[in-house]
């Protein structure tokens, strides 16, 4: 039946770039004309692109035909992904790494073994698997993909925190981790403090007794985004306008001078970051919400010694750590289901993907991470 | 003889500022109305301020009168001390850290020993010696201070970069040697290439096996100094204006795109340093001489990975780290006396220091580093 299907949907859309598609969306290379004995997955709804481009234009739901599951294929039937900015940059064309047009559009999330190849060991139908390190494609009903793209995870996990755990969290978890040799007792300061990498932060840094000073936007709603963070483990939360004085350290109150600070917005809310560290300290960039550089003067160079640097997880993951991701992916998860570690998102189902995108895209203000629901 | 006419410069100069001076000016607390059988210095004429502020208008030539040479100090008739920007931040008050005023200028500098006390040994009238680490004061015809703040260096030396290779070659050296781990045939990109640790950078580069890319001002007689640097070992030498080009790595020919960057001047010029830079590189920043700031795309962090630092060499020898810094001056001293290191200075004599002074404030456009000579 499926092989049917596939001749149906190969009907309706055979045009260059969709069989230029179905090349790249197959793991390796084959005949795409398989016989009826050959192992398929089912049809697979994908979100697809054709060029770069504005993501809520260029972006459409196809279907994509079955494909071949070989001997170290597995097939999974995807439960959740989320919509990170990452993936609106692959799709716009402005990332430094994107998968060559056309495309399926996505890159972290999990799902359900449907089906194994023949050589396929340790994975079975129903277990819970995710992309891990991502790999482009995630967008879709059903991914075939090679055994080892796929790490198998508990199934008391809540899915949606599984499916987001290894861009944003691990983001934190390593800048945390990685910059700074921290005590007990030493302060992080951080902007676009609502934003999920923003939330794991304060409490990957609490749990390890260090102090965190967040800075969030001035907008309706402030007062509420506060006591959230407080309620997380958060020392101090500023506005940027409550920010806009001589001198910022003389409200860090019994927080000590931050030696590490991490920057997602750059202009001004880079600059509040500066400000607040102390001599010698270290400031990452891993964003820029704002789409403005970050200005520094000399004399916070030279005097103050500070050093500048960024984080790109990216590159931190094609760096041959999937075993090392997969561990910390593990422990964060591990914090999740000890209620250690939460944060906030919306779940959007699959048939309502494009107002999900527009959300992510900021057309209806700040919005929750979108993660999509298959 | 020297009592004499201590006694009457006392007299002239009774003043709250000068009495404070005369505090400042011995290297410990003492009667300075010592007997006859102490040990005096001869009086020392001397650039003195009693307030911050703009050093042509708050620096005076005085007379100091005599002070005594105790157990362990060495009196030192100087010969030569250059005006280095950072000394012009000391006086106007500008600098992070600076002797209270009233106070002596001048911070390098070289000299003879002219007598020691009673305890010193190793040191001896005629020796050359060298404020190492440099020391605030030296400004004067005559310098007191403990003995462990002089280093004596070969008389085979040029006087001349005696005096001044403690603060710029040393910066040059240690920028070179501190912040990557340079292999021959990598490249450096530096601004402010003209300036004496520009100098310097190309020379101790050249002697690794590494390249330089120099960049200067436009100005009349960029052509000129385009063929000095070039003569010093550079291997390419472009004028800002050259560089306003898309894609400022095609004009790299056969030089390596470079690792490791030096910012001595900010805004433009800082950012076309980070342009040439390579994937994951660092520009260490060590001086502001447009006074503007160091602006820096979000990319350049997270895609292009790219590191910014300072570098104060103040805080690098304030680090207890004399026996290193006189180690490496006298490699750098070796150098120039085997015709390896060499860099631009002009001669003033000290009679006229506030010419000196005023060249050196840029009032009569670039001009070459002003070294006062007594």
């Amino acid at each position: 039946m499926a092989c049917t299907r596939f001749i149906t949907l190969r009907t309706v859309h055979e045009t260059s770039a969709y069989t230029r598609l179905l090349r790249l969306h197959r793991t390796s290379p084959g005949n795409v004309r398989a016989s009826f004995s050959t192992l398929m997955s089912p049809p697979s709804k994908a979100v697809f692109y054709e060029n770069h481009g504005p993501p809520d234009t260029v972006t459409k739901i196809i279907e994509l035909p079955p494909v071949e599951i070989k001997a170290n294929d597995v097939c999974v039937k995807m439960l959740a992904a989320p919509i990170n900015p990452s993936d609106i940059n692959r799709i716009e064309g402005v990332y430094p790494v994107r998968p060559p047009v056309p495309a399926v559009a996505g890159y972290e999330g999990v799902g359900e073994v449907h089906s194994v190849g023949s050589a396929v060991q340790g994975l079975s139908p129903s277990d819970l698997v995710m992309a891990s390190p991502p790999s482009p494609g995630t967008w879709q009903t059903h991914v075939v993909k090679d055994k080892s793209l796929w790490h198998k995870f508990d199934k008391g996990t809540p899915v949606e925190y599984a499916a987001t755990v290894t861009i944003n969290p691990l983001t934190a978890l390593r800048m945390v981790e990685d910059y700074v040799d921290l005590k007990s007792g030493d302060a992080i300061v951080q902007n676009g403090a609502t934003s999920m990498v923003g939330q794991c932060v304060i409490q990957l840094a609490k749990l390890r007794g260090i102090h965190t000073i967040n800075i969030i936007r001035d907008r309706s709603g402030s007062d509420e985004a506060k006591e959230k963070l407080k309620k997380l483990g958060a020392d101090e939360v500023f506005t940027e306008s409550q920010l806009d004085v001589k001198n910022v350290k003389s409200l860090l109150g019994n927080v000590p001078e931050p030696v590490l600070g991490f920057n997602c917005v750059g202009g001004n809310a880079a600059s509040l970051v500066l400000k607040f560290l102390r001599q010698g300290g270290t400031m990452v960039t891993y964003g820029g919400m704002a789409k403005k550089p970050v200005t520094v003067s000399t004399s916070a160079f030279i005097f103050k010694e500070l050093s500048l640097k960024g984080f790109w997880l990216q590159k931190w993951l094609s760096s041959g750590k999937t075993e090392e991701c997969r561990e910390m992916v593990d422990y964060l998860l591990g914090l999740v289901c000890e209620g250690k570690l939460k944060y906030d998102m919306e779940l959007t189902p699959f048939s309502e993907f494009h107002t999900a995108l527009d959300k992510a895209l900021g057309k209806h203000g700040s919005q929750l991470k979108q993660v999509i629901k298959f």
